[in-house]
């Protein structure tokens, strides 16, 4: 067994099977599938995590690759040149390239700082909330190195207080633990109050979902924040007030927060506080379908709705059924949107393409007897850049119609 | 033959063949190709723009259409509603809601007005530049009708110019003429001053393309000068200075804008100038392909390049060699770009689809040695709505890469 920082020179050697597309990695694609590599007892027994220099099926190197016999994806290219050494100084570098990057695009240091395979640390998912960064360790390498991971860290940002955020489906597939803990400094007391279109939300990174605040819709709140000056609002699928802060920030005359979160729409209810608005802002706790039934049957009218469900399609098997709850979530809301009002219907499944999420809204807007005119397509915001290699796969979509 | 304006009932009625797609049609489907549509000697012999009933294969009728046996597309749904009146009051009910909104969007009165078929009036363009408006009568009914449209644009905006643009392909598609001229007021007699993204355009309604100015690229041209503080830029197919300028007036470093019209780049000194910009800007005239690789030969290097290039897949026919032509953009920018600069690229082929214009631009990105993470991919701005049943054929795509 080799250890992680020793020079690749000493690293063990996995080989592509010549069916695999050694042409494709060569041009950027990032990963390894199981049933692409030569796979004998001493590959199958590496520990997940293991680093290992990548050989084309005629031995000619490919550059350093992520090992993990446990998953689909066995290995993830971390450098194309098969002598660097993957060390602190390497996790570094790539952490100042993406950090550059975020000082370009936002005033304040509040965003996803590295978005796993397009920041170069493959698996890997860091944001950051001022002083503190939330890490995901999405494959096992970053598990592995997770010390200098941290130390690159709080080296090239200066953050004092480093999460490890160990929630969700992806650890699992890559057959990793589920424990958070505090990796340096000490985890926040309170929410962590987040500026983003002029609104102030609050995070809460321990007890939260995901890491306590969505930023890839930050560019789709912000167009539809711009459409909702004087106007009332309806955030279904608030969360912590996603929407709904930043189009009360905007000018919005009300705004709805609901969701099934009774903790996030105290968070919610806390943002519209800290930013003087919660004359304008209420909640409702409850089950989206049955509130939008609900309203509907108050007769209730807003002038822009937007619904930005969890995933209904996580995977390929359950796109069918994702897509006919996308179309019922049309169809719900498209009753409650005034003449000429916005309907914001948002899709963060893999599962399901564009053109099957517009389809899908489209024909729950019509059975609600509706026509809309599409405004706007938005995906998410430039802090989650993709390597153009998996770009298909691009999760978010945020559709705008005008009905 | 029946008076374009009179009462529903005395038009003459069309019919959809059993092949036709009435369902689609009733579901918003805008369009009757030649071939769904029954075309007895009557039908044949209807003047191009004449309005008719139409009717589903079951004599079921299905709304008031325009007709032009001379198009491909012979029918175009203008109301669903078999006993509307298309007269001038119809035509501002469409012109009041698509203004309502465009001043919920933008501040000042300039952009797109009415975009076709999305807006309610098949195949119209109207670009909107203060108290002057640019038409683009794409379809023979607006053609016909051209005296109410013009009187209903005013009645509504209360623009005193509003001028007819016959140029450009289309027109030529639908068997239409190529006679520009003043509906009304006078044309502008020198350039106007366009307000967008903090910079001056000068657009020229009179000699320029298109109608003078771009509006579609309003929020691609936000997003790069947001990268482009500090920045060297350039900016290809600059046209009147769209890119560059912007990039200017959030404080770009240096721009340089190249075009093949003298007359554009004369435009674009000229909004440099209004904007207190002309210091930091230089233009360069000449083939876009030869500039790319005279600045390589020069060694110029730039943190933030745009090529904007025009349609070089107008049609499906051209479509391989427009891919072509757009890797080979790419092939020939990339080099020009810093490292961890931005690369945008842009299409505005209808016949080239998001996936493959993606695919071409980094395989001429990678045949230039470099590698890329796609930043963000954007659209027409929203006074560019679409119908959701026509969305696949979004003809602007803008891509942005880190390099």
């Amino acid at each position: 067994m080799t250890a992680p920082l020793s020079p690749s020179a000493s690293l063990p050697t996995i080989r592509l099977m010549p069916k695999a597309n050694a042409r494709a990695i060569r041009h950027g694609f990032p990963w390894v599938y199981a049933n692409e590599l030569v796979t004998d007892r001493r590959t199958r027994g590496l520990a997940p995590g293991s680093l290992a220099r990548l050989e084309d099926d005629a031995r000619q190197p490919m550059g350093i690759v992520a090992v993990n016999p446990n998953s689909k994806i066995i290995a993830r290219m971390l450098d194309q040149n098969a002598d660097a050494v993957i060390d602190q100084s390497w996790i570094e570098a790539h952490i100042a390239r993406a950090l550059k990057l975020r000082n370009q695009l936002y005033d304040a240091p509040f965003y996803r700082l590295i978005h796993a395979e397009a920041d170069g640390l493959p698996g890997v998912i860091i944001d950051r909330f001022g002083d503190t960064c939330v890490v995901q360790a999405n494959a096992a390498w970053a598990d592995v190195l997770i010390e200098p991971l941290c130390a690159a860290l709080m080296a090239v940002t200066g953050v004092t207080n480093v999460l490890k955020n160990a929630a969700g489906r992806t650890r699992t597939l890559e057959g990793l633990d589920d424990v958070s803990l505090v990796l340096a400094g000490s985890s926040p007391e309170a929410a962590i109050a987040v500026p983003m279109n002029g609104a102030t939300y609050m995070a809460d990174l321990i007890g939260g979902q995901k890491t306590g605040l969505f930023f890839d819709q930050r560019p789709n709140h912000a167009f539809a924040a711009n459409l909702s000056r004087g106007a009332r609002a309806l955030d279904v699928f608030s969360h912590v007030g996603g929407f709904s802060l930043a189009a009360l920030a905007n000018g919005a005359q009300s705004a709805l927060a609901v969701d099934g979160s009774e903790p996030a729409l105290v968070l919610a209810r806390e943002g519209a506080e800290a930013g003087g608005m919660a004359d304008r802002f209420t909640t409702r706790q409850g089950d989206a379908f049955d509130t939008l039934a609900a309203l509907r049957a108050e007769g209730a009218e807003f002038d822009v709705v937007i619904c930005d469900p969890p995933a209904f399609a996580p995977s390929r098997q359950s796109a069918e059924a994702g897509l006919r709850a996308y179309e019922r979530i049309a169809r719900l809301a498209a009753p409650l949107v005034a003449e000429n009002g916005i309907l914001g219907l948002c899709s963060c499944s893999h599962a399901v393409d564009l053109t099957q999420f517009r389809t899908a809204s489209v024909r729950g807007i019509g059975r609600a007897g509706r026509r809309a005119m599409l405004l706007h397509t938005g995906f998410a915001g430039p802090d989650h850049p993709q390597l153009p290699q998996l770009a298909e796969s691009g999760y978010l979509k945020s559709m705008f119609f005008r009905l």
